[in-house]
């Protein structure tokens, strides 16, 4: 089953929106930004598979990004992040704009040929460290005030610096400064946020650089009928793309799950539906096939400098004295530069216990080749219809890694 | 000026030892192991460059041999250093006998196939990190007793424990036991360490592998008189080559300089040279001018991760100020991953300040680049004769790299 769709949707009221249950589409709202389109190329039930358009490149979706919070994906080179598959990576405002700062970036050309990342990038907005990782920081109406976790210097972010900021970062895609409650907030608190969100929405999209693609950001925590409506609202806005955010952050994950199978669906087909901050192999699994396009966590790259190399349907913790002599690499199938360089678990072990870098690299390597694998099967698996037996192999649990 | 050699030197007593200040020959003691072998190709004034043969490839000489402590030359992989030029890399026995331990380096299939280095690998012996690193040290006639820096564990290195470790960790090139007195040592103990030495020399020869060349170690201090004497000694052993150990501890490196021009061209000729644990740049060219052949150092490593980036004839300490918005790599005509990658001195600065393990991987590679450069380059003079010049050329301090 195939469409296309560039950065449109089927005709409102169509059939085929009506046989998936997606959204009425809202054709005149979507890429705005010149250099910027989606065009989704074949669907499997609510998954679908597609091509991202950006000034730097084409991103085939569903897609994972690599999460390079100070200008570096942790411990590798732009040429092996790209060698994992990916070809578009997060950057954090908060972290950038504090060091080295938006300014000195823009000076050197922008965080593309700062860091010497040729595809595509995202930054957020900053808004989620600013609140998670800053000290004595206050919310208004306004936006964000903070002092810095590095100096304790004062500052303030509200939408418009934050899209002054990303548009002096220069990434493709910024995001809209949001409001994300903490998982068990109380609805009342979660309707407050939506309602601030959309508010923030409208003085992003204003103050965004002309060449810049912005998403838009859903928050409703794990109410469907908010997200619903949220969805519908910034749908209704000339958004590049809409985000799911506010999930994954403390909820029950069955709860996510739940909601993502009737929220995902019903954001606007024609542009890319981007989930926030997750997750794990499975949840991606998961949220694909709920119809989401694009990810980001730093799940693979901080757990592999935690020692977890991850596996299809399990993980080694490689201080375990059970790979103490064990000859065999990560993972025999695997091409990522730890298991084609043909070290073994012996060595990796080693090599973590002993503190030396190299393992850090080689894990971290090996786990975004893992998250790339995942996306690229996934896209395959949804171009021949078959997205349902893909899930199932790679949801299944299996036994232990053991020698 | 051409000479061959093929693990031995010119006849005893000919013109050429005579014309060169060389030590008489002792053809019977070279090259006694299986597979090892050393060539001199040509020699301009004491330098020389030649061919050490060893069971895992050739090595061109003059060479400078990476340090790999514990089984990894720190953050970067097998190939990212030989991409740097190297052919022979140290591993640290004292290191790797604690921690992963010999019994299992030798399961794994020895240090070459555990680490995944292709090329020729050397390993001390043990002693010198013995005596420095570890707690609670003795030594005496029968070797080193000393407690484990990590739990505190008792050892002792006797001259037979140093080669059955080596000879189960498996490097092409194994050292003796040796005793090495501080700089600032009185002659007395001096005199005492070379006699020590000796008598370990023979115990070390007695019990080496036999598939595994040993180099005997030449100490004597800054004492001309006594390294001269000692080279003898254990000239007329059957070492596979020939050491220099107990400079660059502690004494003026003048001293060391005055004493290697009158001391180097004294070691057997047929046989490699290898002055340990030196040095700087400067320390190297000086030193293949007075005729060594092979050198490690942690120096261009370790100050890579202390955020030094070394220059022909100068050095870029990042974090300074001046580097902020410097656009330029470290240096224009490296080929290393850093320079080559073309990430500016401003990003550079901007990852080092940030933490990030990337700056340090590419500090690394540049300056073990540079190593290379300057070994590579040092072959090349020598054999068209024109060592003078290279050396006036890298000896020459140059204004600090401003922006």
């Amino acid at each position: 089953m195939t469409i296309e769709a560039e950065g449109t949707a089927p005709p409102a009221g169509s059939d085929r929106a009506a046989i998936e249950g997606v959204a009425p589409a809202r054709p005149a709202a979507a890429g705005r930004t010149p250099g910027f389109g989606f065009r989704v190329t074949a669907t499997d039930g609510a998954a679908r598979t597609g091509v991202l358009t950006t000034p730097h490149g084409d991103v085939p979706t569903p897609t994972f990004m690599p999460v390079g919070t100070q200008g570096s994906v942790k411990t590798l080179t732009p040429g092996e992040v790209a060698a994992t598959g990916a070809r578009i990576v997060l950057g954090n405002t908060y972290h950038l704009w504090l060091r080295p700062g938006p300014d000195l970036v823009a000076k050197l050309g922008g965080l593309h040929r700062f860091t010497k990342w040729p595809h595509a990038m995202l930054t957020d907005s900053g808004g989620f460290q600013a609140f998670s990782l800053a000290e004595r920081r206050t919310v208004s109406e306004d936006g964000f005030v903070f002092r810095s976790h590095l100096d304790g210097a004062k500052c303030s972010l509200s939408p418009e610096v934050a899209m002054q900021v990303q548009g002096a970062l220069g990434a493709d895609i910024a995001m809209q400064l949001d409001i994300c409650p903490p998982g068990g907030a109380p609805r009342a608190e979660v309707e407050q946020a939506v309602l601030r969100t959309t508010r923030w929405a409208r003085r992003c999209l204003a103050a965004k650089a002309p060449e810049q693609a912005v998403f838009g950001i859903v928050q409703g925590g794990s109410h469907v009928d908010l997200r619903r409506a949220h969805a519908d609202e910034l749908g209704a806005m000339p958004f590049d793309g809409l985000a799911l955010g506010g999930f994954s952050v403390g909820e029950p994950i069955e709860d996510m799950h739940r909601a993502l199978l009737e929220v995902a669906p019903h954001l606007d087909p024609g542009r890319p539906r981007y989930l926030m901050g997750v997750g794990t192999p499975s949840d991606l699994v998961r949220a694909i096939g709920a119809g989401v396009d694009m990810f980001d966590c730093v799940l693979p790259t901080r757990n592999a400098r935690n020692g977890q190399a991850l596996l299809r349907g399990g993980r080694i913790v490689i201080k375990q004295a059970r790979y103490r002599e064990d000859p065999r690499p990560l993972d025999e199938d695997c091409p990522c530069p730890a298991c084609a360089g043909g070290y073994s678990r012996a060595y990796l072990r080693h090599l973590f216990i002993a503190g030396e870098i190299l393992v850090l690299r080689l894990f971290s390597a090996h786990n975004l080749t893992l998250y790339g694998a995942l996306v690229r099967e996934a896209r395959e698996a949804i171009a021949r219809g078959d997205y349902a037996s893909f899930a199932r192999r790679w949801l299944e649990p299996r036994p232990d890694d053991a020698p």
